[in-house]
């Protein structure tokens, strides 16, 4: 035999590569890296496979997660869940094979897509402690469960079955996975009570038990009895598609006609769209799509680039919602008693790459959360909470990038900015683009960036907005409490020396203060603390008589759950939690008082409720807000002439001819202490 | 047939997903988030290919980098090599097939290990632009070069041959592949530039040409004649290997005896160990690996920890080397003169999971870096820049969490330092842990970040004793500068007023400055910039007569290239690059040159010498250091005594007895002009 050539000898090295060994040499990349991020990725894995299959089941989620230690290297993890249960010769497959499961060609939201995570996590115990993985399953049909006891073999990517058995089993239905594994426990930064702690607050629909090694239970109560809208699936929409992609497509198809192909295989084409599809592209529509030229394919691209789509479709995602996100963060943060929750920026569903995505940002400013700390930035994506790879994420990288000193925060460049703020940023997709396998961090991709810094900057703008009203406020409430305090005392003073009797100096006040001033509190003990009712109440300091309107927006949950107020709302609406009150008329120095009583057994703080009033311009209104735009109210004749007005009035030092002004100035000029100190 | 239940619908949807499909759809996970980075991506992937096979051929590498534009979004992309080329029937695995590959199974550093980044690179240019992959390769032995177009079918994960061809090729071997794919070209930071140039700093046997879409060109010649040491392939060593790894590795050993298994599957076990081994876990030797019970291997795994075993053998790596680091940092920084290189730290070999790495560290600082910016890191693993993910790798994060301001730079909390100070860090191992398939960032595991801590915090140890020299150098240096200026302008205005003749004032200078000082310059017209010759200037500026040694540590390719001295040097070492002289007796005021020149063509700054003399200390010393620790040089008698006696002196404000001291003091009466002054 001649010797081998260079080339030879190199070639007779090259070999394919199972995925399993590959895995298992590059456990880092499924976020194997460390005994403590092994913990997570485990839990992780276990808790977001039993709620989304909870979640296709229609089944309201109770997970509980146990994790106890076995040797000073080793804990066991045990995540057990009220699913559907899997089928016994389907355990095998999903628990020890790498790239197996059911969500990788749906297109839909979910939070598992990859096939990955469970069995990198049976894959990660074996190697490391070399103990099977134990499953006990039932299915509602079955009398009892499965047990099986397995490895994955990493050479074949397949379960190797070491213990098969069946049991009696006293739930109905439920999947339990117990893992022995090389690991490090820890509370804190990174760990599996911060994940199941973040997980509460995106799904506040789930059930969570945490049982952790020295015996501490934590119970995460269901926060709603409704389960998230169920994601539909749909075909790829075709903005972001690219030339191969769509190539692939056609080639693929079971659609015999290209007519066919373009109202089934891809989402947001309306009828007239296909034909404007057709025409520019120059196609009769009964093409066979599976024999489709290069040339072609390229027309078609051009032609559906150039035809203008639908919206896509937000039926395949499943986001929190700006309620559920504003509920979330109170239930974390209430005890630091923030000041300011910003509305939550809901942005419009767009297109990565054929899959539609949706960005969600919440925000939270001041209260006891640390001014001297950066922002506490809390990344979801898919409604699961990312801990690692910050540095590595989209959301973070968005965040450092934009310029914080705009909105009012310090920041070093390239920075998080440094201020008493928390900051939700949730990312739901067909298909988040991660950095890698253990799906800790959103990849840098043009699109889904653009949308984080729109919505976050959304969330800014409202945060900046409030820090400046809370400036013009500071000063109006300075002025109110020296006026209040000091100018009574001055009369008395004065009066004693001149021996006159005290003035009545309510005018006075009021035509210095020159507002309307709404103010709420708490019936209990302490005004400021959650209690069954709250009052608001609207004093009118101005000089005129000011026709005014009272709106309220409520958390969600009150309105369905009825509350009820006192004088009685005009109108309610159960999907806004908008609620409105007939006009009124106030006259200088009078006041009204309206009464909420929250649902039995709900308690409430002032702060739930946002205030907004018409018919007061922002200059003459304190402790509430104009009506926004976006209410989208149609006011009374008698408030837009009284809005109006008073913008006149505002921009003139005197009161504008025709105003229903009450003449105190003759009162005044008797009574002007204030001259005479 | 009876309805589905739910748990039967969910097992219906349940299927593998092929690797391709998975790819596919995670394109991020593997570089190609965007434009940008996927044409980076495919240029690293061709390359770090191009160079691994040359070296395993044991050719010097020549790698041709050409990028055109194609259309507004497309770019072609050619790389070409002159390495062994690959035989006809491997061409569509090599390309056409993700997670293929010679390099994953070989226990031993390169830089490609996966098998999936050149398929990755044209499955992305099949999917963005339906455009096949045109590979032409040649080897040796054959007379002309195969030629083949291809796609990457992700659906079987295997070539799809779109055509073959033969064509005549002007070079012996070698291997070329095209590229059309969706692209953005861009220079500076992430570029392909970039990479280049990172490739080129740490593979200095590499001549690598790179055309620009606009024409230029840009030629990055070899600067060393000598291929690095080939990396051997070994087996993995014991330390850091986890149960299941070892449970696994006994399974599928083909050794007949555990006394085999110990001396040929693993390494780094001396014939001692192995006996110490089996005593320990109560083994004869003559066990059969493959039936080992659990209790067995866990029995084995324990002993094996309390073995005392060899340091990691470092064949399987390959290193740069402190030569060539400085070397090459040099070559991209010398612009920028920067006043100190630290001597490059190069770790001894350690294991993580059972695999051998080393990690390398080079420092600049100072000169024209800009000190306002943070430190500029240049990331490497396996001598392959890493450009993007910075905020994700372990070494960015190890930098960031040590304290700077020890070593006298600049520091926010948690972030890079501030100063003007460039960082290299090389980590090489026969697996580097990386974040994703995208080789971007390493992961963060215990044992690599605690060498990368090590290894900067000596850097940063001889940056900051650098630092502290400087300072006492500059004080040295003011205190030089005013002596040697003023005193004589002093003594002509004072001798003019007196109308006495001017008097020489060299031993009063000698006796103010008590120092001995080395003076480096080149021979061209700016003594700072590089000459063919160098000369080296010390004068004995003190009282005494100096018995002193010169020490010179030049650039390893000067000695080798030979370079000459005069006066004749002692002994010069190839290995180190160290060269000795004779020792000289200094009278006070007397001065001696050595001229140095340097090999024919190659022009040397003054910086690139080291300096070093032994019979002086550091206080009386200026231009030069005190001769290292390290060097292990014995000493005539005559220096050892002489620089104890400085330790004296320099405890003391007068000259010690015994001193071989000049009488300086009747002179000096006669001329004390700075007192009359």
């Amino acid at each position: 035999m001649p010797p081998k050539s260079i080339a030879e000898e190199l070639a007779s090295k090259q070999k394919a590569i199972s995925i399993g060994e590959f895995f298992e040499r590059n456990r880092q990349i499924l976020g194997f890296d460390n005994p403590s991020r092994a913990l997570l990725t485990a839990v992780k894995e276990a808790v977001d496979n039993s709620i989304d299959s909870c979640e296709e089941a229609r089944i309201l989620p109770e997970v509980l997660v146990e994790i106890s230690k076995v040797t000073e290297e080793r804990l066991k993890v045990v995540v057990e869940d009220n699913g559907p249960g899997i089928v016994r010769k389907q355990i095998a497959n999903v628990f020890g094979r790498l790239l197996y499961g059911s969500r990788f060609h749906s297109n839909r939201q979910a939070r598992g897509q990859q096939g990955i995570g469970i069995s990198a996590a049976v894959l990660y115990a074996g190697l490391t402690t070399a103990t099977p993985a134990h499953i006990v399953s039932k299915i509602e049909e079955d009398p009892a469960a499965n047990v099986v006891d397995l490895f994955l073999d990493t050479q074949k990517n397949l379960a190797r079955v070491v213990k098969e058995d069946v049991l009696a089993w006293d739930r109905p239905h439920g999947t339990r996975i117990e893992l022995v594994l090389k690991a490090r426990y820890q509370r804190g930064r990174q760990s599996p009570f911060e994940y199941l702690k973040g997980t509460a607050i995106v799904n506040p629909h789930a059930r969570l038990v945490f049982v952790e090694p020295d015996g501490t239970r934590t119970t995460w109560e269901r926060a709603t009895p409704d389960l998230p809208a169920l994601a539909k699936e749909i075909p790829p929409h075709p903005h972001g598609l690219e030339l191969g992609e769509l190539d692939q497509m056609l080639r693929r198809s079971s659609s015999k006609t290209l007519q066919l192909f373009l109202s089934t295989d891809l989402s947001g084409i309306s009828r007239r769209g296909i034909s404007d599809v057709l025409q520019k592209g120059e196609f009769t529509g009964r093409e066979n799509p599976s024999a489709f030229s290069p040339e072609r394919v390229e027309r078609l691209l051009a032609a559906l680039k150039d035809t203008p789509m639908a919206t896509p479709s937000a039926e395949c995602l499943s986001p929190i919602g700006p309620m559920l996100i504003k509920r979330g963060l109170k239930n974390v943060l209430g005890s630091l008693r923030p000041e300011f929750y910003s509305p939550p920026v809901s942005r419009p569903p767009k297109v990565h790459a054929g899959c539609p995505f949706i960005v969600e940002v919440g925000l939270v400013y001041g209260g006891d959360l640390p001014s001297d700390q950066p922002v506490q930035l809390l990344r979801f994506a898919n409604r699961v909470p990312l801990l690692f790879q910050q540095g590595a994420c989209a959301i973070t990288q968005t965040v450092a990038d934009m310029d914080w000193h705009r909105y009012g925060l310090e920041q070093k460049s390239g920075a998080i900015p440094v201020g008493p703020v928390v900051l939700l940023v949730h990312v739901a997709s067909t298909k988040v683009p991660f950095t890698s396998e253990a799906k800790e961090a959103v990849a840098h991709t043009d699109d889904i960036t653009r949308e984080i810094e729109l919505a976050v900057q959304t969330a800014a703008r409202n945060m900046k907005l409030h820090l400046s009203r809370r400036t013009r406020r500071d000063q109006a409430m300075e002025k109110f409490t020296i006026i209040q305090k000091i100018l009574p005392r001055m009369a008395q003073k004065a009066s004693g020396i001149v021996d006159k009797p005290v003035p009545d100096l309510t005018r006075v006040i009021t035509r210095i203060m020159d507002v309307v001033a709404v103010e709420a509190k708490g019936s209990g003990e302490d005004p400021a603390k959650p209690s069954p009712r709250t009052s608001l109440t609207l004093t009118n300091y101005t000089s005129r008589i000011r026709p005014i309107e009272l709106f309220l927006e409520l958390p969600l949950e009150s309105v369905k759950e009825g509350f009820s107020a006192e004088p009685a709302p005009e109108t309610v609406s159960q999907e806004l939690g908008r609620v409105t009150f007939p006009l009124q008329k106030l006259t200088p120095n009078a006041k009204v008082t309206y009464t909420l009583t929250w649902p039995k057994g709900e308690e409430m703080e002032a702060e739930d409720v946002d205030i907004f009033v018409a018919g007061v311009d922002e200059a003459h209104l304190l402790g509430a807000d104009p009506l926004p735009g976006d209410w989208d109210v149609r006011l009374p004749a008698a408030l837009v002439e009284a809005a109006e007005n008073a913008e006149i009035a505002a921009a003139r030092p005197t009161p504008a001819e025709g105003d229903e002004e009450v003449d105190y100035d003759a009162t005044e000029k008797k009574e002007s202490f204030a001259d005479e100190e």
